[in-house]
């Protein structure tokens, strides 16, 4: 066993690394490499930085400031069409925006909502005219806009929503109402102050039959006077947990009058007459069609969440291999902070979950850009595409949010000093876990769908949250993407002769632990639940709701065996031997932190022994203490600089202020002037007694 | 199996609840229920709120006048002398302290800055005449002062503090002195503006001797023109992560001189002549003793932990038992968030958890009032209340900042504004994780009492942390209210024929569970340490860095474990069979979810069958669901008025717009007017076509 506490010089560090950090750098860069870097580049213009302690309304007008600098910098129009001064280009688009939480989460999110979902929703939900007509506006802002669908009453439970659009045949126009309070719309960007115009979700009714939910385009405030228009009301959302660069706030409509023309009308149209026509047949499946666009938001969310726990790892790792803390191992030297087995365990596998989210990231993005371009767009396609960024965006916002905690805690009281940006990420990013779709409701999505490969006889349940996504008929069973897995059943543990956890870093082993457990949780769920669909709809829920919280488990153990594959994939692209072996001893830490954690389930299972079991954190261990010389090249391949980390502890002061202080007392030891330490002097007058 | 999803009616919920709720606040109250209830009053006085978006200076500067509003008040004064217009009341007063958190945690810490270090450092180190000297200034506030202890370079460990107080006998003064930037006092609160004096913690040097940590009391500012006195340097810490109402900053003295005189000297004393004495020959004791009056920090951190947890959990079960979401069991009715198993596995255990914080953080109350009081102050008192309070404190204080984060997540949107308290709240909270000793740091002080406790040959080990305090003798391996349990070693699962998770109900069970698991984990450690104590101290170090993680983990099964006995011996109290009855359920749902927490363990140490522990999840979901119609009389006992909870979504204003879109939707279906569903006449469509 290396002896950990060994101080590790930072030539060592540096010099005698084994991994190639650019070429890990450029793997890291992925497909929109280009992109990426330059939006980084604006990322690290010191006009797009967020200011600390602005006050709300400060803040919300640097933000729109910035939104106007964005644009006259080009940065933010890639996703929309050539014809109009986009490129076409979706994929890019959403890796150019994750890259700006790195100047304000703030800005991200209310570039988000401008160019994201107000402007996606004229693209993806409007016609060629509607596009001509207001796009112009919404890419150069001259219409800040709001995407109003969520209502105080139902957030993630979109088909819910009841602001009613009815159809007037008389003046050819839809009346907009808000029926009651629970109806308004709640937490809306833009609405407090910059918005002039929204696209409004709302139950469209046309002679008397609700045709569910439709997208319409609503003037709001007179761009001149920015009054409220004639009908709407609005409320300010004021002061929120983060994000407080961006006015949310409340709408509600009393009977608003728009042109039948504003209805966004690609997947549904009512004529003059009143008579509405789709080219969806099936209201569920118009339904998910049209909020399919939303997709582009949990995959933005993804990536910043990637992104920020990756600047926090940054910030957290350098100064852990600086700062130096109590003399465990020599009475005059004090031990490296990253040097002690548990900072390893707070921090390194922290790292290695943020590798296993950025290559399945760029999987997503890959997958999004696909469909969005047209290039694969199959049903099947899309499916997959909701269940891997369903599964991705819980999974990667939830664990920011724990490695943002993690590194503010592992840096003490700095950590606690907004300057070095862990609180103030944090509390912007909290947010994430719960808007663009609740993470508690993603994951049961990804469990219906889990449910649907493993048999077709679940393919249309209709319980709770899984009543309001129809995800079509079930696949097959083959080894799918982002389905279920069919996995041989076999007991892992007899396969090997070998009875310690070393056997587990056989990659193939990792795989079958992990698949196997998917496989399994579904497999007993299925067999839970498979009264359920034939009783009567109350009787049915009870028994789906006692299966509720396995369920969701289900789909998280789901989320991150996609994840591990993605790390697994990314090995197989580095060609770097030194790099490739570091790589691989991180991705271990994953997979077996994955089975550490879940140890409960491999034990009661009979997947692992009992003797295995118990030599599974001792093996961790050595593997992090292996791992944690190169942990500075890991988190250097990130790429970042200083105008991105802004942090003064990742500054080199901590290193500074140490060697001064070392220095300082290595003087004194050496003269002659120092004072004795009291204790020192009972130990020699003890030692004397002895002698007597 | 009940189910669940069966809306609970209000009636239900208040009416025919088995909870005796005033008698359970009672219980809760504990025994400075006075004492609380007056300090409830001070909190929720408008004037001593927090008002959310002040900049930093504005909100420093109304806690500073809160705090003046506080001496008026008469409610901080209770710890000091009965000559000096206090009451000598320590338990009182940290109990009256814990409430403040309820109006402005910054409010709370700053008072806590000034009375509970600061004038309490004068009250416990220094003398009669200090204290006639300085305290009645510091109780009336006319001397806002700083408790300058921490370091930028070491914080929890104290005694590498580098700041020196080196005695001249010429003139008969202390000269205090920073000798390189590390050494600046950082964090210091009261430093940044309003501090006109400090408690210097600094190397007292005399005749050439180091004679370790000692306080100074330093003058740092004129109190006329609150300009730095001469040689004293400031920096201002700016903004922080929460806590924002106070003016932290760092502190740095150039060669400062102080009378002789200004030596806290109780524990301590350099005559004219600069030769020194003390009444505790130990330097490490002597260390221990001085720093044992920190310990009321814990305490308090502990119960104000305790207090936001509780506010939070009754700000989210009140909305949880209101808000509807998704129709699952009906076409027409919403289901109440709190029937879903998933939100009852989300916030009841932490409910469990906060009863059972609560309960053994009035133990450690009883115990430091024991202390301080002198009525129980023996060498074994100090240590065993030093162990409880880091234990307690380490646990508690992650316990409120994952409670408020999981209620601020199961609130959606709603949790997010800052209306609803949990993001702030968590905001200020954050630190205590770090502060007042570092829960990781603490956990290891835990471990070192622990193996002490095992065995005397650990009673002096000299590693890392540990190195820093010393524990002095070991106890005896009796049953000891903090320190180790012996406890059989017989496997408990052998000992029942019945192989469910029902068996776990039994409190013996659970007790001998819970203590086992301490027990074999220290032994286990201790085994594996038993070497590096007579290794050299490089090696000696490098095992026991390997062990680590292991001994942390072995301190919070120990704390866990009291916090069981604390819950367990409450019930011990309760009268009132129904109230009983639904507590021991919590008290099951606390102990059940610790061993499905450590379920691994149990697994893989033979303590627990697979099959049984294939049981105990669902077992649990159902004491959840058992739980769940009692869960708004749990946090009723809570005993907060809406003058603390300040929360709008707990105003009951959600189910009165719920009621609202009902009553709208019933009105709809009952009227010929209302739309209907594309859905629906899709179906009809299919029937009518069945038919022909």
């Amino acid at each position: 066993m290396t002896n950990v506490l060994t101080p590790v010089s930072s030539a060592a560090e540096h010099g005698d690394a084994t991994v190639d950090v650019a070429a890990l750098g450029e793997l890291l860069l992925g497909k929109w490499a280009h992109v990426r870097l330059a939006a980084r580049e604006l990322a690290g213009l010191p006009e797009l930085h967020k200011i600390e302690g602005l006050s709300h309304t400060e803040h919300r007008r640097r933000v729109f400031e910035q939104l106007g600098l964005l644009v006259q910098k080009n940065g933010v129009h890639r996703a929309f069409p050539k014809r109009l001064g986009g490129s076409d280009d979706h994929g890019g688009n959403v890796a150019g925006f994750e890259e700006l939480v790195l100047a304000d989460p703030s800005l991200q999110i209310k570039g988000g909502v401008q160019w994201g979902l107000f402007g996606s929703a004229v693209l993806h939900l409007g016609t060629e005219e509607h596009q001509d007509k207001w796009l112009p506006g919404i890419m150069n802002l001259e219409i800040p806009g709001c995407f109003a669908m969520t209502e105080i009453g139902h957030g993630s439970d979109v088909a819910s929503i009841a602001t009613t659009a009815t159809y007037d045949e008389v003046t050819q126009e839809f009346v907009i109402n808000t029926p009651f309070r629970a109806a308004w719309k709640e937490f809306i960007g833009n609405a407090a102050v910059d918005g002039l115009a929204a696209v409004v979700f709302a139950q469209l009714i046309t002679k008397g039959v609700n045709h569910g939910v439709h997208a319409f385009y609503v003037e709001l405030r007179d761009p001149a006077s920015k009054e409220f228009l004639p009908g709407i009301q609005g409320l300010d959302d004021n002061i929120k947990g983060g994000l407080n660069g961006i006015d949310n706030g409340r709408l509600a409509f009393a009977n608003v009058r728009i042109p039948r023309t504003n209805l966004l009308n690609r997947y549904g149209n009512v004529a003059e007459d009143g008579s509405y026509s789709s080219p969806i047949a099936s209201p569920g499946r118009r339904f998910f069609t049209m909020l399919g666009t939303l997709v582009q938001g949990r995959v933005s969310l993804n990536g910043a969440a990637v992104a920020a726990s990756k600047v926090a790892l940054k910030i957290a790792i350098q100064y852990a291999t600086e700062r130096r803390q109590f003399n465990a191992a020599s009475d005059t030297e004090e031990v490296v902070l990253l040097d002690y087995q548990r900072h390893q365990r707070r921090l390194l596998p922290l790292l290695a979950t943020t590798y296993a989210a950025a290559f399945a990231h760029e999987e997503l993005l890959v997958k999004f850009d696909g469909v969005f371009s047209g290039a694969q767009d199959t049903d099947e396609d899309r499916q997959d595409l909701e269940t891997l960024a369903a599964a991705l965006k819980s999974l990667t916002t939830w664990h920011a949010l724990d490695t943002l905690q993690e590194c503010r805690e592992a840096c003490g009281g700095s950590g606690f000093m907004v300057e070095n940006r862990f609180t103030s990420l944090r509390a912007d990013l909290d947010i994430y876990a719960t808007f663009e779709g609740d993470n508690t409701v993603l994951l049961q999505l990804v469990a219906k769908r889990l449910l649907a490969d493993y048999s077709k006889e679940f393919g249309n349940l209709d319980f709770g949250v899984l009543a309001r996504f129809v995800v079509g008929q079930a696949a097959d069973l083959t080894l799918n993407k982002t389905g279920l897995r069919q996995v041989a059943q076999s007991i892992a543990d007899t396969g090997s002769a070998q009875k310690s956890a070393k056997a587990l870093k056989d990659e193939d082993t990792q795989r079958q632990l992990l698949a196997e457990r998917v496989q399994s949780m579904v497999a007993e769920i299925a067999s839970a639940l498979k009264e359920a669909a034939k009783l009567p709809k109350e009787q049915g829920a009870a028994i789906f709701n006692d299966n509720q919280d396995a369920l969701i488990e289900a789909a998280r153990a789901h989320a991150e065996l996609l994840q591990w594959e993605a790390f697994t994939t990314a090995l197989g692209k580095v060609e770097d031997a030194g790099t490739k072996r570091v790589l691989t001893l991180l991705r271990d830490v994953f997979g077996l932190g994955l089975i550490e954690k879940h140890l409960d389930w491999y034990l009661m299972n009979g997947r692992i022994s009992m003797q295995r079991a118990r030599t599974l954190a001792p093996y961790l261990n050595r593997l992090l203490a292996k791992a944690r010389p190169h942990a500075l090249d890991l988190v250097d391949a990130f790429g970042y600089g200083p105008e991105h980390l802004r942090a003064t502890i990742a500054s080199g002061i901590e290193r500074e202020r140490q060697d001064e202080a070392r220095e300082y007392f290595r003087n004194l030891r050496a003269s002659s002037d120092g004072p004795v330490d009291e204790k020192i002097l009972i130990q020699r007058a003890k030692a004397s007694e002895k002698k007597k």
